[in-house]
């Protein structure tokens, strides 16, 4: 018995998110189905981040358990064969028997893009929320810094929420300005339910300077959902990837191998 | 009477093309129908660039007289709210009544994306060709140089063409590379039919090593189109925008607004 780890993209788009649930299509379904499928074994993967309703990934991480021959390397090319198109796995690596992708130490990032013009742009406009108003790069900026480190994120947490603790640790929140494109990258050790989706609500209004960005410490400080803005929409939201501590990648102490540098457009 | 220019952004993936044709949905109907009903006038567009089927575009153009009173820059808010979302209008503009975005002199620019990668990725799937082999860009380069200037480009025209005249000149050419993305940039003074996707399918030739770049020089002088490279896949075109001299904007000379600055992601 081998523990396999995949490095699994996807366009949320079309997806209830990542967690099988009855009555609508996951991506947690889709990949369960077709390991089982390819390997003839019932394959059931435990993914690292249970993404929301079209929300996007670049580099989510899944493991699971085989008996297969298939080199572990190999396995990638022969899911994408039968996967849609909408799923693609980047990487398929065998990684230590203990390794549980929600228990290890991790750094996840994620970005949630902007499109900050007159008008929709057709090519990206199922990966970026539109905004028309002209938004203030540098107010969000100032707005963002109150919430590097680590902080009880109460208020930039859904109610919907199941955990009990909500301290957790930003380690950087980067916003950058290209043409119409804005994008907010963020870093930290874990993240609530809905709470990159509650960040940029909140600085989206530091942006439109209907809150100044002094205020963001004091929603902060509320530790109080109604606190914060609005919570963003799905479709803006992408985890780019999830480096784990220490390395669970067998054989190769070298790499971090849930961490992809994809680019994306 | 009026003549009202349309710079229109599409994605292309849905559509049979630009031009009106039976029994299949083209960008030029779909403006028509939406324009009429707005208007409450019989509207026709004139299209500067009859994209195939499948292909993009960031900025082609479109022209068409109206009595309307609403004015010509408010005009692409009011269609915008009826145009379905693949299909964006980014400026109305009036012009000179007699511009006609086929026969007045233009420089067009496309761009053709590939993504080279082991995988494809999800969120470009639509917009880029997939090569999974490691493409050599300089050898690209050093191939593309041959097509600088003005040629009688037979070699590079589908053999369903109907223009009697393939003298065109390419005033550059320029090929990035930035992480798996590659972006041939070409701008020339009109374009044969499909002669961009065969340009980058003989392009891609060569920076496969299968054929060597100053052979692109030979296929250019064998005026036949089977000397030169396969025709590239519809949907990693993308006409970026088009220029057109003298300007034809009414009371704005200074403008030239076919030619649209829009980042695309």
């Amino acid at each position: 018995m081998r523990r396999i780890m995949l490095v699994v993209a996807y366009d949320g788009t079309k997806y209830c998110g990542w967690q099988i649930q009855p009555n609508a299509i996951t991506v947690e379904e889709v990949l369960n189905r077709e390991l089982s499928r390819l390997l003839q074994e019932d394959i059931e993967v435990i993914g690292a981040s249970r993404t929301d309703s079209g929300v996007h990934a670049m580099g989510n991480v899944a493991v699971f358990d085989t008996n297969t021959r298939i080199p572990a390397e190999k396995l990638c090319y022969a899911l994408n064969h039968s996967l849609p198109e909408d799923i693609v796995v980047q990487r398929s690596v065998e990684v230590l028997p203990d390794f549980h992708p929600r228990k290890w130490d991790s750094r996840k990032t994620y970005e949630y893009r902007i499109w900050n013009a007159d008008f929709i742009q057709p090519f990206n406009r199922g990966y970026t929320h539109f905004v028309y108003h002209k938004i203030d790069v540098e107010a969000m900026r100032a707005g963002a810094a109150c919430l590097l480190g680590e902080h009880d994120f109460t208020s930039f947490c859904s109610t919907k929420t199941q955990s009990p603790d909500h301290v957790r640790t930003i380690y950087s929140i980067d916003i950058t300005e290209e043409n119409h494109l804005i994008t907010i990258r963020i870093s930290g050790n874990g993240f609530l339910y809905n709470m990159v989706r509650i960040i940029t609500g909140t600085l989206l209004l530091v942006g439109e300077h209907l809150k100044r960005p002094e205020e963001v410490a004091e929603m902060l400080a509320a530790k109080n959902r109604e606190a914060a803005g609005p919570t963003a929409p799905a479709k803006g939201l992408m985890l780019v990837g999830i480096e784990y501590f220490p390395n669970p990648v067998m054989d190769r102490p070298e790499e971090n191998c849930g961490q992809l540098n994809i680019h994306i457009e």
